[in-house]
């Protein structure tokens, strides 16, 4: 299946710097039948210090326990990933593959096991195949250095187009670098680290501080956007710093810089997450829900997502429809707490409804304006509390259903 | 929009038998720019006993809240359902427009007002007219009876089939009649009384315990089915106890007959449940979904509700996939307890996946042709303790895109 590229995808891909210590190498391991790039190799040089979140799945593949486990070490000299095959629900075969892997790109890299990171994505419940897996990264330690745009195409499935962030942020007077890739369409949903997303920095920091820092980032970025409601078996990000920018490794806020670094990687969260959201499968617009006045943040969250998850939300954006009333509908089944008569909601700059009804004299062609557009805004006040939150979410279409019902075939 | 029938439609409405006590009109409302019945009047004599569930929504309509104050009282004399306009969300407007017709129904009937409920289904954010609501209802005064299929189409909205079920039973030597109609389609979640439905008998039954039994019911059918996940402002069921049977009212179970008639009224909300399920919006498959093992029921339940809501599960059936993985990753995102390991899942009467990995020698053949058929099920079996749940829902196509993406053009 060949997709057209999302109509919400950025002119181009950005210009990432490079990340002294983090070398990409990219080779066809050819896990589907396809003629691509679908296996990455980044290389790290020693001192490289890792953090990551993985998806809260209970039925998550042993990519994501072994992520987890080698998390435990805080170093990390070597990131691994396939596309095509996930890995999942694939028993001790499964797990086989990826002990495979860590070995050989330890031999490789003169390293324990543990500090190789190994990601898959791609069906479910098909092993991924060791020999494949072998083949492809002997292939990939011999492969040139490739760009960041390279890796960010190979890790892709349903993907449309290449997905890469950057910024920058001054930290004991060094000017450190991150940039980050991510991979991700279908099969997003929030609560926990959504997708795959690598993120490379130069600067240096200790892992427990490097995690502390990546956990509150992914919790304002990944964790807030949904495409579908459905939450993948192995979702990973994980946030390498190979501490090559010089900076006296960072280990709390108290540190200089270390604001200025959270707020970067902040911001390489949130452009991952929304390019994410501006290739959701069959996207044609790109919707932000923002919610106030909620009892809190968290209850804000939660009804600012049954707004985003509604699939007669979704598609009466997709269909340009102001039906400001099936919002209400998503406040009312989110189950947090929420008053009628106090509810207000805006579509764009236009209030359409306001303590529990219309506005008075509601004109709606400022909003059908707005929703002719592809960046579409929704707010919704509660008129409870200061709780707020806002998430992201794209619209359905036909597109998902043409994507979705064949998509093995 | 002029909807296709369901291909899940049945072939005929079912013969209703007359229930005395309660007798059907329909008139032309006119709510919306159509020329069908749109109001529906049953008129019901003195006596008659009525219980109810209605959404959980915290943004209910007008007439949710006012058959909720009118359940208090146990007793009915009048239905009244509006069809094309919800009523909700539209203040102090819509709330006078259902004080209007309960008013206008009880000087009708002789009975106070809080023994007429009233229903609204259709869009929301516009006050119901109360002048057409009043001239609707003048019409169907004089009205001659109508059928329980003229009611049932007379109630639908985006509903492409009349929906009926009956059942009797044997209590205190006498043969009572239980009969229902319902109307939904989309907008159709669980977890609540979804939908309008009513339900007429004969039998006498004490207002309390036509509550409990219709709980009971209510929880095992119309609360384990979901269209699209989203739950309306509007879902109400009522059941009407006429008491013309002439048996001993129903007090409690010990009482003869009572699991009898519990069991009919079972039968009659599953079988409009289901209905409800064959009419959702764009469906091509009636989808059953079966979980065992789970450590609870309720836990059993909200797994098959995460399947059953997964966006990519549907579609994945709609494209008569077989793609199990989908199933793996919504027990996954479900949240209650699962081990991976211990997971197996069934389509049809083939096994799929076993102890958390494909089965041996797994052949799609069977499975294909299973898939092929309009009738699907699916089987999950956690293998951790003896709660088990079933649940009904349809597959997601393109037809759901197309009525939800221009719906109130």
């Amino acid at each position: 299946m060949s997709l057209e590229k999302s109509p919400l995808a950025p002119a181009t891909f950005p210009t990432l710097p490079e990340i002294t210590g983090a070398v990409p190498h990219v080779s066809r391991a050819r896990y589907k039948e396809w003629d691509r790039c679908d296996l990455t190799f980044v290389a790290m040089d020693e001192g490289t210090a890792v953090a990551g979140v993985t998806t809260r799945s209970l039925c998550p593949s042993p990519e994501v326990e072994w992520c987890r486990e080698a998390l435990k070490g805080g170093t990390a000299r070597a990131l691994v990933v396939n596309a095509g095959n996930a890995n999942a629900f694939t028993g001790n075969r499964g797990r086989a593959a990826v002990e495979a892997i860590a070995e050989k790109a330890a031999a490789h890299c003169g390293c324990a096991p543990t500090e190789v990171f190994i990601a898959s994505t791609g069906v479910i419940g098909v092993p991924l195949p060791i020999d494949k897996a072998e083949a492809g990264l002997e292939a990939a330690f011999t492969a040139p250095e490739a760009s960041w745009e390279d890796a960010a195409n190979a890790i892709g499935t349903t993907d449309t187009f290449a997905k890469g962030a950057t910024a920058s942020a001054v930290v004991d007077g060094k000017t450190v670098q991150i940039s980050g890739i991510v991979k991700g369409s279908g099969m997003i949903a929030p609560d926990m680290a959504t997708m795959l997303g690598f993120i490379f920095t130069d600067a240096a920091a200790q892992p427990t501080f490097l995690q502390e820092m990546l956990v509150a980032a992914v919790a304002r970025t990944f964790n807030c956007i949904t495409v579908d409601s459905d939450t993948s078996t192995s979702d990973t990000v994980l946030v390498f710093a190979t501490g090559k920018a010089g900076n006296t490794p960072l280990g709390s806020f108290d540190d200089p810089g270390a604001d200025a670094f959270a707020a970067a990687l902040d911001n390489v969260c949130g452009e991952l997450a929304h390019l994410v959201v501006r290739d959701g499968e069959g996207a044609s617009k790109f919707i932000e829900i923002s919610v106030g006045g909620a009892q809190s943040d968290e209850s804000a969250r939660k009804i600012a997502l049954s707004i985003a998850n509604s699939p007669l939300v979704k598609t009466a954006i997709a269909g340009e429809d102001a039906n400001w009333g099936r919002v209400v509908m998503a406040v009312g089944k989110a189950g947090e707490p929420a008053d009628r008569d106090r509810l207000s909601i805006r579509f764009g700059a236009t209030q359409v409804a306001k303590d529990g009804l219309a506005v008075e004299g509601y004109d709606e062609a400022p909003v059908a304006v707005h929703l002719k557009g592809q960046e579409i805004e929704i707010g919704v006040d509660l008129g409870l509390g200061d709780g707020r939150a806002t998430v992201w979410t794209c619209d359905l279409t036909h597109g998902y259903i043409s994507i979705n019902a064949d998509y093995r075939t």
